[in-house]
């Protein structure tokens, strides 16, 4: 299992009337702590999508447990699991800097597939790293 | 349970360079989704705010079978249940109209508080409209 | 010059904590209604996109003049004119329906290229519609 | 007149099916910018609303020039300038790093109110940075 951490800092685009952020803005932050997961072992997901391999998601989940507030700065940490060679699982966290406070925790299901979306096995290192 | 159905254009913006909708546009047409079927009852996202309601969202997941494209139109199908007076499900079908695939498929739950983020009871004749 | 007015129902994640629609989704709306237009007479632009001409935005520009809210239904005017072969300025009159107050004014200007980002000229029926 | 310049990562979400980021991001990324300038003479804009000073954007424009990638590295340049104690202008270049490739050059216009939209004056101290 692999993991990393990201810092983000909330947007003021990313908030809405509530005055807090807004939820799907919370799956793009995943998308940015799965990133630099992966580039903290070496990878890049622009490498992979220019070798072929795209990772599409096929599920997403998250709980909500406190509000993020513009300007916020956050921390997403996010750990990576190998279900299958063509499947894996990241998951995260989201707490707010300075208090720690758990703000939301989260997973994604991604498949790997081909340029034509048939099945196809990640690089047996990146298999390695997250195993 | 109440259920209504929603017209979405996939537009440019929500595409990614993957040439499909971006997994987090969703959860945002899942926001369309249940604030028309609030409004097929004679209710709207906006007067419960006036009044002092907020429905924040608490948990979300989805599934994701197929991709929805640029420009396609898509039908949100969407149905909402009363887990308590304070607590509410939607569900969400989202269909691509013309072949109807369907594309995706998910839930979101939601805290029904005051403007202080305390409990707050659901106004009665919605939850009628929701059991 | 070719005419069309678009529908926009203002979402919930368009919103920001000033509790007013944030700027940058005024482009997004754009985008609409340049596409409703293209549509009008007779051309998707996804269309144009697999015959291999894209239209990438080069400049543009919009004047905020009032804001726009949760859920208010606008109007979205917009107009094209071709600047010339390889060259068209689409123009947009964002308004509150209801009471047709005017929001924002603005406009786009985009090359019409092809996929290896040469210019390469517009359709000529689409050219005669623009002129 | 005051400068600053902030790193912005290009995410997945901001693509489009063109492959490169999506116009209206641009305008995100301007607000990163202008944030990050003023809190580099030791204001958050944060703070500016909790004093109850608002700064809506009341014009943008922005030239696109090149394109940015998924994943590319962004440097985004901002100024401030102040064009009247109500009205403040930003100005950014955003380039992508390594290369240097100038992507984009805008502006924003700003008016300064308070909280029930009425013109307020910035604070001193704003005022005598950005002139």
């Amino acid at each position: 299992m692999a993991a990393h951490s990201s810092e983000i800092r909330v947007r003021y685009a990313e908030t809405d009337q509530m005055g807090v952020a807004y939820y799907a803005n919370y799956f793009v932050w995943f998308e940015v702590g799965r990133c630099e997961l992966l580039r903290s072992f070496g990878h890049t997901y622009r490498d992979l999508e220019t070798d072929g391999i795209l990772l599409p998601v096929i599920e997403a989940h998250c709980q909500f447990r406190d509000s993020a507030r513009y300007d916020d700065a956050l921390e997403v940490a996010t750990t990576g699991l190998l279900l299958s060679p063509v499947r894996v699982e990241f998951r995260y966290d989201v707490m707010r800097q300075g208090d720690g406070t758990s703000l939301a925790a989260g997973r994604t299901v991604h498949a790997a597939v081909d340029t034509d979306g048939k099945p196809r096995r990640l690089p047996p290192d990146i298999q390695a790293v997250l195993t």
